[in-house]
């Protein structure tokens, strides 16, 4: 009985080393940009400075992505279809890999590993941005409603990548949305189950 | 041969009666609103006034979706896979339906009827929109490498539609993204071609 405890006692320590939550500060939502800016800037940006993306800026970049703007409701800037919520966004970085969790404004830890090599793929610029997002598309979010879930995960894919984008123009951040990536080692390393599927990343990085 | 001409005259005036180009108001792009309040504010609207949509207004939402941000290459607001820019957005309208055109910021008429029932489907409240705006990918347009077309023109889709919802944000217009509509009537009334396949539609007007 003791030996039980003591194993389910490391399991759980064990667990708990890896799922760490952070609270993000809240989101800088008094950023000047207009929206028809943002739109006649935007550009796809492949060069990034080596300077590190704060965690008030992250903040503000997932807010755009698919953070919550009605409390209330629980619904999020980005549209999706039947309001499934499809997708799930990874920051991946030096210090490992995060679940970006919506309704808290929080980050879970999914990975101590930095796979930003494993999202650059062969291009080994993406690698050299402090951070990456991925976007995943959780097609059991779908439920029975399933049928189409390739073709409307991958709209809801283009609604948060077209978010990050713009927030990125308004930032002053470069970003650019890819399809390249180690689906293989991401899949296994996120902890991806079979209906979870990566679509995107975004490279994220201030300027040069 | 006076017959054969005559036929030929005949079908050249038929054409030009349907292909008229209109040239649209160039897109006014001072819209005070910032890009982090139109991710606040965006949400699905599906109650328009039936106050008609003006030609200038038409244009900035046109622009935002996939208008030239980058005049010396061509390029678009809305990103898309490999630059195929494969999204054709549809004006449908009381007064027929009408192809815009980036480049010049036209619109080409493709039908006099008013499709706008044919775009609502089962769901009548979108027909009472003074405009609806089809989104098609022409799979044509990535060329040889369309094997991943659908989920590409898919995503491409998504990032036309945000530029919608965050427009007409914006311009205190309502809108939502729908896929219902009646595939086969628009295939037909539109001209499109096997690979050019209707994807996402907006019904767009003032707010009530």
């Amino acid at each position: 009985m003791k030996k039980i405890m003591m194993m389910a006692l490391a399991l759980l320590m064990a667990g708990s080393a890896v799922a760490q939550d952070v609270q993000l500060p809240a989101p800088q939502k008094n950023v000047p940009m207009s929206l028809m800016d943002a739109l006649q800037l935007r550009t796809s940006v492949r060069q990034y400075s080596d300077k590190a993306l704060d965690d008030a800026t992250l903040s503000q970049v997932l807010w755009a992505a698919c953070g919550i703007n009605r409390p209330d409701t629980k619904k999020i800037t980005a549209p999706s279809a039947i309001n499934a919520q499809d997708i799930l966004v990874y920051v991946v970085r030096q210090d490992g890999a995060w679940l970006f969790l919506p309704l808290t404004n929080s980050l879970r830890r999914v990975s101590t590993k930095d796979l930003r090599k494993e999202v650059a793929g062969f291009q080994e610029f993406a690698a050299k941005a402090p951070v990456s997002l991925v976007l995943v598309s959780d097609k059991a979010k779908f439920g029975n409603r399933n049928r189409g879930a390739d073709q409307l995960g991958a709209m809801d894919a283009g609604y948060v990548s077209e978010n990050i984008y713009l927030v990125c123009t308004a930032l002053g951040l470069g970003t650019v949305a890819r399809a390249t990536m180690d689906h293989e080692a991401l899949r296994r390393e996120l902890g991806l189950s079979d209906e979870q599927v990566p679509l995107l990343n975004h490279p994220v990085g201030w300027l040069q």
